[in-house]
Formats: structure tokens, sequence, C-alpha cells
């Protein structure tokens, strides 16, 4: 199977032929549950509906595994090598937005009900954790495959405790998030698990020589997809996005765009700071937080920002591997839904 | 270091030492947290109080990382060398107190409030992953040692789903839990890890050839622990246990000693089937119930079993390790507290 050898592949059918290549044994890794705990996690990964049917909807980007199995490939390794990886990685992405859900009490995921609405907040939080272990499990016995997802997933649930520990601090002024503090939380929140799908996939497809610096692609690739969830999360149409527009303006989150406007001066960024001050609960008032973030350049800071990561994952991956459309193609894409 | 050697060592002493091998690199382990994380963790390790200064109170039995280093030494290998099992398993141990303490909304653990009680759940439920990631993290880099961690984890998580569900059957007649059903799952739940506390102990302890037995060690003895724990959450003293006598019952938790008394038949049997059809909530009722437990054998039924599985473990103890006086010495005292 070659999924890299086109000149300029569109990365939903790059995506497509991943997923056929990882489903099949990301099934069979979750068929080893408990039945109630593999149900949830049918749901969770968008299998099955909240009675166990078949649901044809949104099953997620997949965009962990495809990393996985695309960098093994253009390392020079086959996909398949790499299929323990994208499983592992993709469970252990599971996870997070599962637990994730709980902890922010979203109630929607993927225009479903998030998994602890539809099946209680004990059973939610324990398949969760079941995810996990079964994440973990594909790898465990690859001492050096298995480093990097470990790492990943210390850094992992680090940045998911400081961008909680972040909304409990003022929005300006002394003790405000600095936007580099932001970039450390969005490396390990978002950037940490795909820097071990690239490298955990080219230690499998027999390359580990360049593991680590494709761990450091997959987090600068992180930081990118992260600002461009954050400008999503304020301008998104949520029946695109899934989710309710604005949640993180009116839940306090440190988001970049928020912080660059703040940071920026000028009017706007006096204005924003007074209404984020009152704590915009009304929908008039968030609707006018977000126009000031723009009018103060937030958006365009974020989004020139994610595109300098992009462009830095993308340099040290040409760099360090021979063919890389397919890879490109779909880091391309993770970014190319805010422009 | 030479923690074995005694005749009959006291296990208090035995565990006191042992501690003393594993605790700085535990709290090594735990510096790299998070600060947030690091201070809910101290708390959950009972190393300080709720406001972060150091606590000299109950700090946990350290039982499982007693068994990694005792196993390691009584294979031939050193204590030293078990260290990163020994702090794998104590943290995987927390891990899963802090969420099983949020999913059964236990407001107390030793003593003290429970972790999501002290912090909120949302920040609770992040230092148990916290934990978790850690704890996997210290045996990475070796895959045979976490193959055995990996495993455990996995069944540890179905142990608390089986447990889980087992709450919504009934107490008698069809669908009701087997006492097969309950020892698959306490082997799960409480067995796994200290079998890979054993497996894991000895891999690093140089003899991986024992790995396979000291897994089914630990998991005969984690049965009989399970079966004691039951016990005490009857019969126990509160002001010993740490946590309210009879929270179990009160529950509808399918513990031994109570699905032992209604498959004894007779007419406590009976009557205690009765009583529980109605959901005993008062405290009069749930006092009656547990001398109902008590007249039909329940109590009997579950000690008996407890030795029975114990004995099991030692005996595979001593049928592959050259000396096992500390390591005996630790498991006995496990189950001693109901006799």
């Amino acid at each position: 199977m070659e999924l890299g050898q086109q000149a300029a592949p569109a990365s939903d059918e790059v995506i497509g032929r991943c997923r056929r290549l990882f489903e099949p044994a990301l099934r069979a890794a979750v068929s080893r549950l408990h039945p109630w705990s593999a149900r949830m996690a049918a749901f969770s990964l968008g299998w099955s509906d909240v009675d166990g049917r078949p649901y044809e909807g949104n099953a997620g980007k997949s965009v962990r595994p495809a990393v996985a199995l695309l960098s093994a490939e253009a390392a020079g390794g086959t996909a398949e090598s790499a299929i323990p990886a994208a499983v592992a990685v993709e469970l252990v992405h599971a996870f997070s937005l599962v637990h994730d859900d709980i902890i922010d009490h979203d109630e929607r995921r993927r225009h479903r009900p998030a998994l602890w609405k539809a099946y209680g907040m004990g059973p939610a939080l324990l398949a969760g954790d079941a995810l996990l272990a079964l994440g973990v499990a594909q790898l465990a016995g690859d001492g050096e495959a298995m480093r990097y997802l470990s790492d990943a997933l210390v850094e992992l649930v680090q940045g998911q405790t400081a961008d909680m520990a972040f909304e409990d601090r003022p929005w300006h002024g002394t003790g405000a998030v600095t936007t580099a503090e932001y970039t450390e939380m969005a490396a390990g929140k978002t950037g940490a698990l795909l820097g071990a799908a690239a490298a955990a996939g080219v230690v499998l497809g027999g390359a580990p020589e360049l593991a680590p610096r494709l761990w450091e692609m997959g987090r600068e690739l992180g930081v990118a997809f992260q600002l461009a969830d954050d400008v999503l999360g304020i301008w998104g149409d949520p029946r695109v996005t899934g989710k309710p527009a604005d949640s993180d303006l009116r839940r306090g989150k440190k988001t970049y765009p928020v912080l660059a406007a703040l940071a920026a001066g000028g009017a706007p960024a006096r204005e924003l700071a007074a209404l984020l001050d009152d704590a915009p609960g009304d929908e008039e008032a968030v609707r006018r937080a977000a126009r000031l973030v723009e009018e103060a350049g937030g958006r365009d800071a974020a989004e020139t920002l994610a595109g300098r990561h992009l462009s830095a994952a993308l340099a040290t991956m040409d760099a360090c591997l021979p063919d890389t459309a397919a890879l490109r193609a779909v880091c391309d894409s993770l970014i190319g839904r805010i422009r």
C-alpha cells in the first residue's frame, strides 16, 4: 500500500485510506474491553449511537493516526508497520476528549451528546480510563516507541492542567497568562500526542533515528493546530465545529486570539479588557467581545502565528523525510480550516 | 540493603524499610508534575494536607511497592533495582483510588476528605490522569516490565467497570452476580496490579523467567485482599478503616459476603434477600442486613475463601522464590486485618 506516492493528494482521500488501514486494528483493540466500556468507546469513536446502533456520522478527523502511518511511510517504511502507533494515539486522543468534556462540562461533541451526558459521569470517566489503558497496551512491548507515547501522555495531562489553571488567572495585568505560557500549554496539550504519533510511527517504520526531530515536528504542528482551534472556537460555524460558538469566551478560557488582542494595546484592547473584567455572559456581550478581539488584531495574530508554527513543522518534515506529499496534505488541512 | 534476610520480620518494619527505599524516587517523580497536580498528588499520597502543609497521618499501606521490591530481592536481585516498578505501581494505585472516589461519590479516604471533595471534581479527575501518566512513565523504556504494568492497567479498569456494572444487577434470581464473576472482577480490580508489582519487580531484579508465575501469585493475593476488604467494609471499625461502615451495603455493592450469604439458602438468606430487595437505607436496616449476612454464613465463607487464595499465593511464592520471609510477612498482614 503506497499512501505517499501521489503528487498533491487530497487530504480527505489520504485520511480515508489511512482509516481503512488502522480501523480494523482499532476495532479489534476495543473489542478487548468490558462490553460496557466497549459500547461507550464505540460511541465516543463515532461508530455507534447511544443505543449501540451503527452510526454513520462524523467519526473525527483521524489526524493523529494518519500522521503515525504517513510518517512511517515517508521515512521509507510501510504504513502497516506503524498501525500499533496509529491505534495507540487514536485511543489516547479519545481518552483525552472524554475526560476533557467531563472537566469542562461540555455537553456536546461532534454534533452529539458528550459521552458523560449520554452515559453518566462515572461510567464515562471509567470509559476514558479504559481507552487510555488500551492505548498504552498497543505499544507496551516496544520501549522506544512507548517512551514517546509516555512522554506525550505526561505532557498532554500537564497541558490540560495548565489550560485549566489559566481559567482562574486574570485577563490582564499582574498574573495574566503570557503568550509564551500559552504556547507551552498548547505544545503539551495538543502537540505532544502529534509528536508521539510521528515519532512512534517512524520507530515502528524502521527509522528510529528520525524520531527525535519528528517529535519536535509534531509539537510545532500541535501549536499550529491549537491556534486554529482557538480561532474556530470564537468565529467557527457551530454547524461545522459541532459545538456552541463562543463557549471559550463565555468560560473565560485563555485562548490566544484574546491574549494577543489584550497585549496589542490601543482602544479596542482597552474596551475588551473592561468587557472581560465584567465576565461577559449574555450573547450580545460575547459577540461584542469577539468583535473587539478581531479589531484589536487578535484573530490576525493567531492566524499568523499558526502559519509560522505550521511552516516550522513542514520545514522539519522536509528536512528529514524524502517524500512528504501525503503527510503535508494532512497537516495543511488541519490548519486550512481557518483560512 | 538486605530486606528479606530476617527469620520472621514484622510487616510494619518491612514496609517501613521499603518505604524509605522507594519514597525518594516517588517524590522525585511527583515533582515532575504541574505544580497544581503535584499538590493534589501530595495530598492523595498522604504527604500533605489540603493547604499543602506536611501531613503526618496515614499515608496508605504501601503494599504494592513493597511487593515489587521484596519480589526482586526474594528472587536474588537487589530491592534497589526494582524501585521504578515500586514507584509505578504506587502511582497507578493512587490514580485508581482518586478516580474510584469520584465514581463512587465517596467523600472520605483514609480519615480525610477524598481528593475530589478537597479540590473539586475536574481538578481531581485530571490529577488522577497525571498520576497514571507518571506511573506509566516509570517503566516505559522496559518492554517486558511495561507489558505487565499495561496488562494490569487494562485488567484493573475492566475490574472496576465490572464492579460498577454489578451494582445494577439483581441480588438474587436470574441475572444475579455469581461468585465466579465476583472472583474474576476481584482478580482484575485488585489482583492485577499486585501481579504487575511482583512480575515487574523480578523483571527489573534480573529474574524475568519468574515473572509469569509471580503475576499469577499477585492475582491470587489480590482476590484474598479484596475479600478481606469486603469483610472490613461491612464489619470493620470506621475509626480504623477511615471510611463509613456499611457504605457498601447501602450502595448495593455486590460484595462476596452478601453474595455467599444469599447463595447459602435457609431462613437468614431468605430474610436477607427480602431486605435487600427493599434497598435498606436507614441505619437499623443496614445493621440487620449485616447480621443476616453473618448468620447465613457469608462472613465465614469470605474469610475461608480469602485464606484459600492467600495459601495459593504463598504456595506459588514458596515454589519459585528462595527466600520469602519478608514478602510473606507483608502478604499475611494484608489478610490478617480481618482475623
